[in-house]
């Protein structure tokens, strides 16, 4: 078996066997074949596609190329959330709690976010002190007393796929559907986890932009996961405009505890519950859509999410008066409102999710390489979502700046509104969930 | 602009601007754009394809990435003659010195093959002290003299040719008719010559396995060329049985002598006739094809071809005795007959010409790596050919060997010929010609 024999038989539509595909995945880790075979491999997969079984031999291929890690030492059942990424995607924290606070163990670990935003991780260390770094036997602590931890992901989960898409990022060959769906679940099988649900953004904002290629998605990452044992729910959620309101990771902390206790807005608080009624019934705490439903209605009013919050950022060395004073999350100071010019009352009719996101990244709240610093205090907050109407000298949108690009951010974000006469519908947030 | 740019564009079926095309064959040629890029790039080439005008961007920058020859110090008209290679393939040493005779300048320069047999410059070499390296003013100086040279390719040719064929060979990326178009057609250019006419060959024993596929070929190549001012003809040959009978270096020199004295076998003699036509007409010699027809044989009938053979040998410092005595072409001693083993008499259908080449490599006859040493004495004489009747005990072919894989050789020769009850017509040597 040589590797220009397995690209030949890739590129001609051939199927790959599991044996070949660790022969690949096995080399490239240990240096034994050459990035430019790789590439071109990875080509004639985005040409040829692959199949289920060859998705779940290079998610296996990679997700054994590291540590994985066992779970079995938490009691109950082990839920994992993971979300594909948007603008203003502060979902995590949000849902990690009310499904803690409602018998779920949510033991997460996370990675860092590369543009836009930062990513999960970034939005905790927004909070005093949060240590997102963890012993392994302190973080099953953790979860078996309080049911809940985020952590940061160890460097040693499936460096096959960091390696893999390191490659794909320069080659033009990031966006094919087997090749991200193997990415994102060798990752997560890595973590292990008893279920997992899955959030797959589509619009502009997301990587996905298209329904058509998120259901793809989505459905290979649910058979992928249901494949080696695990129970895997994907709902598709609207990313055409920003997730909320906050973009930006102080700000968007802030809009997390808002929603925990209530104040959220109706989008995100929308999502949240839909996303933990899944974690509800993959993890088998009711089998009924409605009865989950009210369970986490009555999580959400009776502030328990709030308190696991709470009890994680405690656990986690954080500060946890920020939940009552959110001046302690050093949001910058200096704001600066971005006005309707126009003469007519209009209907908005979109927010390009992508632009905000760019222009939050300006401002300096995102990172375009892995070794850049983030501005965690700094971001904006929209004041004028999809359907609204705004009037002459309104505010669409607040920046919250430190003083970098503001005039550039703020343009943009001018620039990010689209305006309509006609009455304009809400977007669904939900699209369609696939079990 | 970057690659990573030109990767997706090209990826998305969009057609590449001259200057992208130059920009990525600078930047690969000086080190800037690494090969995993590059070898991404040919993948999504070979399966989108690329338009006449990148092609012919792509040929010129390959073409400009190096030295050019200038043959304008030759006087009359100049011509290249060009073979896609194949088993059996001493073309160039009959129809060089033929066309030669007839007025045309012919002023070659050549590489060393891979695989099967050598190339045109290890046939010479089997030839007692002949000297294939000559510096281009006594190249000049030659061709003006006696009409015909044929002398080594300067490594200065198209240097970003040879990195990319490299990088092809390598990443599963050799077969897209574009990438195979620009770059034999990068070297003709860069050679110098008025005209160029190309013989494409067609079978298992050639690069091109199907007829379609070599029509392809052949028309872009003779496109490239008119549209840089050069007269292109192309003619598709057969290759699915070995060219003529001998098979290894200085057996087809032999070959390459008997047919200019007239005696050469059926099939190679047309061939060389067809070509030396092909190059009268595009120099315009004589516009009559049975002019030129006649012009040729009269030339062999005249032994016009080898006297300019002759002068040749010894311009190039080689032993000219050769062409009257073939022991001092130092063919292997030791030979070993393939008989035909069955109970009845029957009729060639084929050979395999793949598998004779490869047989002869067994002995020593090609190389695998351009570092490999050949042996120049060995090799194979086919006694039959398709159509021809054998009977039980007659001889298939001679096997010429210095001891190295002599058994194998022989099975594998044996096992090339596939034998039946029905008459087999003859395939026609030459299949079409491309204007």
């Amino acid at each position: 078996m040589t590797m220009i024999e397995l690209i030949e038989k890739k590129k001609h539509g051939q199927s790959l066997t599991d044996e070949e595909i660790n022969f690949i995945i096995k080399g490239y880790t240990e240096g034994l074949i050459p990035d430019y075979q790789v590439s071109a491999w990875l080509m004639a997969i985005y040409f040829q596609n692959m199949d289920e079984e060859e998705v779940f031999s290079l998610t296996k291929a990679m997700l054994y190329s590291g540590e994985t890690v066992d779970l079995t030492k938490i009691k109950g059942v082990k839920c994992d959330k993971h979300s594909t990424g948007g603008v203003g995607d502060k979902t995590s924290l949000v849902v990690a709690p009310l499904a803690s606070a409602l018998g779920v163990k949510m033991a997460k670990m996370s990675g860092r976010g590369l543009g836009h935003t930062g990513g999960t991780l970034d939005k905790l260390e927004a909070i005093p002190n949060f240590k997102i770094e963890k012993d392994i036997e302190d973080f099953y602590e953790q979860v078996n007393k309080i049911g809940l931890a985020i952590i940061g992901q160890s460097k040693n989960i499936a460096p096959a796929d960091k390696l893999l898409y390191a490659l794909r990022d320069v080659t033009g060959t990031v966006d094919a559907i087997a090749l991200i769906a193997s990415s994102i679940m060798s990752k997560k099988l890595a973590s292990g986890a008893d279920n997992i649900v899955l959030d797959v953004k589509v619009g502009s904002g997301a990587f996905m932009k298209d329904v058509d290629e998120a259901r793809k998605l989505a459905s290979l990452m649910v058979k992928i996961g249901n494949y080696y044992h695990k129970k895997t729910v994907a709902t598709l959620t609207d990313m055409s405009q920003p997730l909320g309101c906050a973009v930006g990771n102080a700000l968007e902390v802030k809009e997390a505890i808002e929603t925990l206790k209530g104040h959220g807005p109706d989008d995100f608080t929308k999502l949240c519950i839909e996303l933990t009624v899944e974690i509800l019934q993959v993890c088998e705490i009711t089998s009924s859509y409605e009865e989950a439903y009210k369970l986490v209605k009555s999580a959400i009013d009776q502030g328990l999410g709030l308190e696991k919050l709470r009890a994680m950022i405690k656990y986690q060395n954080g500060n946890p008066l920020v939940i009552d004073d959110y001046s302690l999350l050093n949001i910058a100071q200096n704001t600066i409102d971005v006005i309707y010019e126009g003469q007519e009352k209009l209907y908005i009719k979109s927010v390009d999710a992508l632009l905000i996101g760019e222009a939050a990244m300006k401002l300096g709240a995102g990172r375009v390489t892995k070794d850049d610093a983030i501005d965690l205090g700094v971001g904006i907050v929209l004041n004028k979502k999809v359907g609204d109407i705004v009037a002459p000298g309104e505010s669409l949108a607040k920046i919250y700046t430190n003083g970098q690009n503001t005039n550039l951010a703020k343009e943009m974000v001018y620039s990010a509104y689209t305006l309509t006469k006609d009455v304009v519908t809400k977007m669904p947030i939900i699209i369609e969930t696939i079990k």
